[in-house]
C-alpha cells in the first residue's frame, strides 16, 4: 500500500507542476464529498483521457478535513485544507467550486460568492436550487459562470443532462418521476413483504435508508423540490415548490396494495408534470400504476423518470442517492465545467439552464380541474346502509361509483373496502371526501388515489 | 392553413436576414430526414429559446426534393434545393451538414468532404461509424470539426450523450443493450402470442417493422454495429464489428419461451460488453434474461441499455428507430454542434468521441473462455438412451448437466427438451455441441443459450 501510495504521489506531483490541470475546490466532505473525492482518484486516468487534461483537487473544506485521515490521504500534500469555505472560494488555485454541504444557509453564500467571482460552481443542493434556482441561475448567467446541478435530481441518473442536451431537440409534454428512493423503498417493501407501513419505516431507519425525521422523504417534500427543478429544465418555467400539490405516503396501508393488485396496479409515489393548454399541471402524490409497465418495475431505493416528448417516450433509471451515484453526477459536472473553462477560453455557461424561461414565475394550473379515475379506500365500522350513504354523498358532487372491491376481512369494527369511481374532476372528488369525512361509521378519513393514465406499456 | 403558413414565412424571413441563425444543410429526406425537418419546424421556438439563436434549414439534398411538396413546403423559399450533395456541403450558406442517407458509399464521401472543409457533421449512419469510425473521428479531430452521431445508436435514447457527458465521471465496467427493435418485437411477439417465428416475422414485415430482407436485424448485424460504437464510447477502444461474436434469433422457437419461463426467464437478443482483465468481452447473442428484471420488461420495438458503472448502475429506454425518435437525436446533435460553433468561436470538437482511445484497434477477448450457465435445447426422435448419449458427450468435455426439463409433447418424432448445464466454459460447451450434432436421433442442431447473469434486479 505504501508503495502504491507513493507512485500515486509521484503521478500527482507531475500534474501539480503542470499548467494543464483544472483545479477543483471541494466544500463539504460528507457522503457526497467523500464519494466525489474517491471517484476523482479512482477514475483519474479515464477522466484525463476523456478531457485531455487532468482534474486536480487543490482545496477541500470541511470541519473533519484535518481529523479524517482516510479522506485526507488521497489529497495532494500541497492541497489547501481548511474549515473556512471562503478560503476555498477565493483561492487563486481553485478554478471550479463544488458546493457539497447542502441546506440553504452557508451553501447559498458559497454558491453566490463563487458565481459573483465568475467561478463555475457544481452543486448537489436540491433545496437551494428548488427554492432559489431562478436567482442563482441569473447570477450564474450574469457572471458568465457555469452552474452544474446534475447531482441535485435523481443522483446517478443524468436526467438534467438528458433534458438540457441529450433530447434538447424534442418538445416535452409530460414527465413522470419516481424521485425519492426512501419512499419507493418503503412502498415496495410493503408490497413485497406485506408488512405494515410503520414497521417498514422503522426498518428503513435502522438500515440508514430513512432519516430519524423521515418527513422530507415520506411526506414528499424532497420529491417536490426535485420536480420543481425538472419542470424548469423540461418546460423552461420557474415553479415554486410551494405551488405544487403534495400528498405523502404515510396513509398507504398494506391493504391498499392488495386492492391495487386486484385492479392490476401497484402504488408508487409519483412526481408528475404535464403541459396543458393553460399551463403546467404538477403534483407529487402516491398513485396507482399499472403493473405491466416499466414504471411499476422500479423497486427498492431506485429512482426513475419517464419523459413523454413529442418525438417519443424515453425512460431513465438508476440510484437516486448514495456517495457513488451522486459522486458520478458531481464529477461529470466538474468535467463539463472544466471543458467549458478550457475550450471556450473562459467560464462561459455553454448550455443555459433553461433559456426559454419566462421571466415571471409560473403558477401551475389548479389540480382541481384534473379529470381522473379515482380509487377511494374506506375503513368503516360495518353496518347496513354504508354503501348507500357513500354513493349518495358522491352523487351530490356528480361522481359515480364504478365498482366496489372488498377483500375477505374479519374485523367488523375496522372493515376496509375500495370504491373505484367513474372518471371525475379532482375538485368534485375532494369535495365529496370532505362531506364523507363527517360520517360516523368511518374509522378514519377516506384515502383517495388516482389511477395514473398509462403513457406507454412496457 | 394559408394564413398560418404565411406567418411562418414572415417569421422565417426575419431569421433569414438576421446574422444570428446557424444554418443547416440536410442531405437525405427519407424517414430520418423528414422527421428532422418536421421537428426543426414544430419545435423551432423552443429550439431558439434553448440556444439563444435559431436553427435554419438553408439547403436540402434529395432526389425527391423537387417533387415532394409536403416536405418542400416547410422550407424557406430561398433555401437551396438540389439533388447534388456537393452543392450542400460546399455552400457558404451551410454551417452544419446532416448526412441522413445511410450506407457506406456516398455517405462516406459526404461526411469526409464536409469534415475536410472543417464543417461540423451530424450523421445517423451506424454502418459507416461502426466500420470506419476511427478514421472518421480522426478526420473530425484533425480538422477541428464536431461529429454528432447520437442518431446512429438507439435512435431516440441519448445513450452516446449519456456515456460521453452525462456519466463521464464514471468508469464503465459493463453494458447490456437491446439495440435492435425489430428483433425485440419478434421475440416479444412470440412470447406474447405463442406464434411461430416465421409467422411473426411475416407479420412484422407486413407492418413495416421488418425489412423484406430481414437479415441485418434478425441475424444481429445491426445490433453488432451499434455495439461497436457503444464500446468505443464507453471503453475508449476501437473494435471492428467483425471481431464481435454474433448469433441471431432465427433459431429461437416458441417452445424456448416455455422452457425459459419454467426457469423464471425470458429471451432477448442482447448486445453485451464487459471489461475484463485481458480486454473487452463483447457479443451479440440471444440469451435467457431473468423475468423480474427491468431488461426483461423491454417489449416490442423498444431499445434499452443497461450501464454497469463503478459508481452505480443506470438504465436507458426508448424507441430505437422511427422518424421522430431518430429526428430528436439529429436535432439535438445539430443544437450541440451549433452551440460549439457559436460559443467556442469555431467548429471545435468540444467532447472528443473517446479521448482515451488507444491508437491501435482492440481485439476483444475470446468468447471461449467465458464461464456461464448454459441452456441447451434439443429436438430429438424419441428412443431410449438419448439422455445418456448426450450426457456422455458433454462429460467428454468436462461439462455436467444440472437439470433436464421436458414439457408435455406428443410428437415423438420431434420431441423438444432442455438441459441446463452446470457453469462451464463456452469453448467446452461449443465443442460438445459439435460432437453432439452428429448423433442420429437429433432433428436439428442443439440450440445453446446462456443464462445472462443478473446485474441488478429491478
Amino acid at each position: 500500500m505504501a508503495g502504491h501510495d507513493k507512485s500515486e504521489w509521484q503521478h500527482a506531483q507531475v500534474e501539480w507542476n503542470s499548467v494543464s490541470a483544472v483545479r477543483v475546490g471541494i466544500i463539504g466532505l460528507g457522503n457526497v464529498g467523500g464519494g466525489t473525492l474517491r471517484l476523482l482518484r479512482n477514475n483519474a486516468s479515464e477522466i484525463e483521457g476523456k478531457l485531455g487534461f487532468p482534474l486536480e483537487v487543490s482545496a477541500v473544506c470541511s470541519r473533519s478535513v484535518l481529523t479524517n485521515p482516510s479522506e485526507a490521504v488521497s489529497l495532494h500534500p500541497k492541497a489547501l485544507r481548511t474549515p473556512d469555505w471562503r478560503e476555498v472560494v477565493e483561492s487563486p488555485d481553485v478554478d471550479i467550486v463544488a458546493e457539497l454541504i447542502g441546506g440553504t444557509g452557508s451553501a447559498k453564500q458559497i454558491v453566490e460568492t463563487a458565481l459573483a467571482g465568475g467561478k463555475p460552481v457544481v452543486t448537489a443542493n436540491k433545496e437551494l436550487l428548488a427554492e432559489q434556482g431562478p436567482e442563482i441561475w441569473q447570477r450564474a448567467a450574469g457572471n458568465g459562470a457555469t452552474l452544474g446541478m446534475e447531482a441535485a435530481v435523481a443522483g446517478g441518473i443524468p436526467v438534467l443532462n438528458v433534458l438540457r442536451e441529450g433530447i434538447a431537440g424534442d418538445g416535452i409534454d409530460a414527465l413522470i418521476g419516481i424521485l425519492n428512493g426512501t419512499s419507493n423503498y418503503i412502498l415496495t417493501e410493503i408490497e413485497r413483504t406485506g408488512a405494515a407501513f410503520d414497521q417498514v419505516l422503522k426498518e428503513a431507519q435502522d438500515l440508514g435508508y430513512a432519516e430519524a425525521d423521515p418527513s422530507a422523504d415520506i411526506d414528499g417534500y424532497d420529491a417536490r423540490s426535485k420536480l420543481a427543478i425538472l419542470a424548469a429544465m423540461a418546460f423552461g418555467e420557474q415553479v415554486s415548490p410551494r405551488d405544487i400539490p403534495l400528498q405523502g405516503i404515510r396513509r398507504i396501508r398494506t391493504i391498499d396494495f392488495a386492492y391495487a393488485g386486484r385492479l392490476g396496479h401497484t402504488i408508487r409515489l409519483l412526481a408528475t408534470a404535464r403541459r396543458e393548454p393553460n399551463g403546467l399541471r404538477l403534483a407529487v402524490r402516491p398513485a396507482l400504476v399499472e403493473r405491466n409497465t416499466i414504471l411499476a418495475g422500479v423497486m427498492g431505493s431506485y429512482n426513475a423518470l419517464w419523459v413523454h416528448g413529442r418525438g417519443g417516450d424515453t425512460f431513465y433509471y438508476g440510484k437516486g442517492a448514495g456517495p457513488d451515484p451522486t459522486g458520478v453526477a458531481v464529477v461529470s459536472d466538474l468535467m463539463a465545467a472544466a471543458r467549458d473553462l478550457r475550450q471556450a477560453g473562459g467560464s462561459v455557461q455553454r448550455v443555459q439552464p433553461f433559456g426559454h424561461t419566462r421571466l415571471s414565475p409560473h403558477r401551475p394550473v389548479s389540480s382541481g380541474t384534473e379529470e381522473r379515475q379515482f380509487y377511494l379506500r374506506f375503513r368503516v365500522r360495518d353496518r347496513p346502509g354504508i354503501l348507500a350513504a357513500l354513493a349518495s354523498k358522491l352523487a351530490e358532487q356528480g361522481v359515480g361509483i364504478e365498482a366496489v372491491l372488498q377483500e375477505p376481512h374479519f374485523d367488523k369494527q375496522d372493515l376496509p373496502f375500495v370504491a373505484t369511481l367513474e372518471p371525475a374532476r379532482r375538485a368534485a372528488v375532494e369535495k365529496a371526501v370532505e362531506t364523507i369525512k363527517g360520517l360516523d361509521f368511518l374509522v378514519d378519513e377516506p384515502l383517495a388515489l388516482t389511477l395514473e393514465p398509462t403513457l406507454a406499456a412496457a
